[in-house]
């Protein structure tokens, strides 16, 4: 489900005029429309880090991967997000159809159920969303952005497949290194809209109700008992739900607590949701994932079309985080079974999960920065000391050389570029390696090898001069052996000030 | 350079009024937009490959990927394309910028680099973009396609990123298996406007007669010289643009035959550029990749603001080819010194390619199918025989047990699935390896493993029956020996009917 974007702010209509004209007089700026950005070097590294480990998981589970087109006709997006469709980028009137840019995956997703003969599928999709909402950059608002969502549609056996996407939430966070920073809250509709019955909230006031609860986790109780009754209810009605959603522990625990009320179990809603959580644990269990999934009555989400489990992962920030970096969920999503009906012949029961990319890849790039690593991934700087015309032809052969061997080698594009220069160009990118031809080596044969960044009493720090033939074997013996002197810096140097290590050409990834 | 799939048809203001209502009465049809296409399944498998084959030659050469919004400032689109701007999709006014859909990957990279301090890189970067032209999906021209284009920018030594942009044409070629089939033609822009200028075109038509020399490829000699009378020009003057424009061959030929002339060689552009060239075939042999292009000194290109070389990648297909399907070019570029200056202070001098990834895609599809692989990655389905509450947690304690060990791993989301759905399941998704439980099995602490689609008197037609503890080991052997069995297959049954492969549950990728 692609519902974890939620949108927060309002449309940007009032935007200063001036912008469409350009900026100030003559030329016009070159810019990037605003609340876009472009992906470059090693946040590139970072998201598709995200993109693979993700794709990988799904696979893992028989997923099979859509890509849609950027924009849809304008009527498969009509009527589909409420008070939010003010947010839609529509394409401009020039003959033809009408269009819009898609605004969450999950729409496009039904709707290709509904063109194509598909009774069920585990389908992923991994791409750019758009929202004229007003951009927040520094809070990571973006009015284009990246969703990743999974979802199985198909009818089947009770809570299987939402155990399988509870699975696979442990499994993607595990594989991008933070398994252990994520807990995933859980709910189920029946029993919210139950509890509320049985409260005394009337029908046509649960989901604004629902809505207020969803504020919990954000506000204290007075707040939102003050805004349900703002919303109508009594205060008795108000505190009864009190009562209920502030409860939240391990599935046994709230499940056992609800069994207890009579008052509550008499709810047929209700008792069909703790059965089915009932269910849900025992597959849980299964799959060895019990512990990381927690019961919480508060959980409501703000979507409409939920019908059955609801859930959201949420990231536990160090304790000296500051709270504008504050992030809280970083994957939600839940059961919808009545949403495909509206795009074919056939109603389709869904659960999905929707993923964070911006989010997640805004804490892995904090942890990617925290490791300094290196932007690009050249590892071999092919260099001339002296040598008639720069020895280009030769730089160019030996960089010939290493790119059939799969290492990636750069040389300098100049006939005669100067050994500082070519060292300097090294060192910015951050490249390990240097190999450097000199017209009398050459002549015998011979290349120097040299890691680059060595401390002078370094017993290697000169490189090794080696037959040509040998220089492929010497380039993969001194970058392995490079990745574990790098890996063991962290180690030896802990008591060093960090800038000495900044400073320092960095020896491998 | 991003002008591959350059559009040919006239823009959709006739489409029919009608579609804008959308489909006959009452329901509005579930259709996607006319000229895009849904990505799905093998399909994307195939796709992936090439963009993983090519993202890894770029990042070889040191390149650095680059991801710009979808959309761009509309000023920052105007007055770029020419004629062709009429098939810029804008983005309807709703209040604030106004945007339009990126036309191709150049002008987003040139507003990047005239936005950031960007002196010189190696970017590349796979997208979509967004032509309104008629579609004509048989042949493969969509409104939405994908662009792969790789660019060096930079005051770089005359033709050194120029060899290297070729030899990264090869490397992509060779990387998706198609290395055999691919030429590259190239031409120098230099040459061909001298030539023009010794056969006596007026300044103000060269373009134009450019342009006609640019169907030389498609047309007979006859009609491309009444193009060039129409365009003006006396017949003396075609006939010798048509006698040095027939002449193609190894670089080294060709330039032997230019110097030969000394009528052409008088001329200054040509000189340079011959030069030029000479230089350029000693860097294609430091390369190693002289023989993999063609001087032909009949390429044009159509785009105005190449500067240089230009060049074209073309695959020969093969002898029984029909002439609907025939495919010319799949990679195209050459020098263009004086674009990114529209957009920065400064000028950047860039040589770029780019790949034509949806004809790429068409002839690795092809392929694909010719080796009849299958849609999806799951190698292991879990089955139950029989068994009380059809042992769905013990199936599901084993996928979990194969997703931990990084094998694809599904089961049916039933709860008392009957065993030949389960095989047909298996069968449907060409999943290669069964694990089958039964109760008095599991009791002993034993499960099925079992190499599906096997031959009746196969040894391991029945699987084997393994400790629970040795599964994952007995999967992995079982997947290893499929997976060579299958690769052995086309050999051994070379005579056989094709059908009697098909039917065959396949066993391997």
């Amino acid at each position: 489900m692609a519902d974890n974007e939620k949108p927060q702010g309002k449309p940007p209509a009032a935007e200063k005029k001036g912008e469409k004209e350009g900026s100030k007089a003559g030329k016009q700026a070159v810019k990037i429309p605003k609340g876009t950005r472009d992906w470059v070097g090693a946040d590139i590294q970072v998201r598709d880090k995200i993109f693979k480990a993700a794709g990988e998981v799904f696979a893992r589970h028989g997923a099979v991967q859509l890509d849609t087109p950027v924009f849809e006709l304008k009527h498969i997006l009509a009527g589909k997000y409420g008070e939010d469709s003010k947010l839609i980028y529509d394409l401009a009137d020039q003959g033809g159809e009408m269009c819009a840019l898609r605004y969450d995956l999950t729409v496009p997703f039904a709707r290709w159920l509904g063109m194509t003969n598909t009774q069920s599928i585990k389908r992923y999709q991994i791409a750019k969303v758009y929202r004229r909402d007003q951009p927040a950059v520094a809070r990571g608002r973006m009015r284009e952005f990246y969703q990743c969502d999974f979802d199985i549609a198909g009818e089947y056996d009770t809570m299987i497949p939402d155990a399988e996407i509870l699975r696979i939430i442990v499994d993607v966070f595990e594989a991008v290194g933070l398994g252990k920073d994520v807990t995933i809250k859980i709910n189920h509709r029946k029993i919210l809209d139950g509890l509320f019955a049985v409260a005394g909230v009337p029908a046509d006031k649960v989901r604004t109700i629902s809505s207020a609860v969803d504020k919990l986790d954000k506000l204290p109780w007075e707040e939102v008992k003050k805004e349900m009754m703002e919303k109508g209810l009594e205060s008795g009605v108000a505190d009864e739900i009190g009562e209920f959603t502030k409860h939240s522990g391990s599935l046994k625990k709230i499940i056992d607590l609800l069994k207890a009320s009579e008052k509550m179990m008499a709810n047929e809603s209700v008792k069909k949701g703790v059965e089915e959580m009932d269910l849900l644990l025992s597959y849980l269990e299964a799959f060895e994932i019990p512990d990381r999934v927690t019961f919480d009555l508060a959980l409501a989400r703000g979507l409409d079309y939920y019908t059955g489990v609801i859930f959201e992962a949420l990231i536990e920030l160090p304790p000296n985080s500051s709270s504008e970096s504050r992030i809280g969920s970083i994957a939600a999503g839940g059961r919808y079974d009545n949403l495909v009906g509206m795009y074919g012949r056939r109603q389709i029961p869904c659960v999905g999960v929707s993923f964070g990319v911006d989010r997640i890849f805004t804490i892995l790039k904090q942890r990617h920065e925290d490791e300094k690593q290196r932007a690009k991934g050249v590892d071999v700087y092919v260099m001339a000391f002296g040598g008639k015309n720069g020895l280009l032809k030769e730089r160019m052969a030996v960089a010939s050389e290493l790119w059939k061997a799969g290492i990636s080698a750069e040389f300098s594009a100049k006939v005669k570029p100067k050994l500082p220069q070519q060292f300097k160009a090294a060192e910015t990118g951050g490249v390990p390696l240097s190999i450097i031809l000199g017209e009398d080596e050459l002549a015998a044969g011979k290349v120097r090898v040299k890691t680059l960044g060595l401390a002078d009493d370094h017993p290697e720090k000169e490189g090794r001069l080696v037959d040509r033939a040998d220089m492929v074997e010497e380039v993969k013996r001194q970058l392995s052996e490079g990745q574990s002197e790098a890996a063991a810096i962290p180690a030896l140097t802990k008591s060093l000030d960090d800038a000495t290590i900044v400073e320092k050409p960095q020896t491998a990834a």
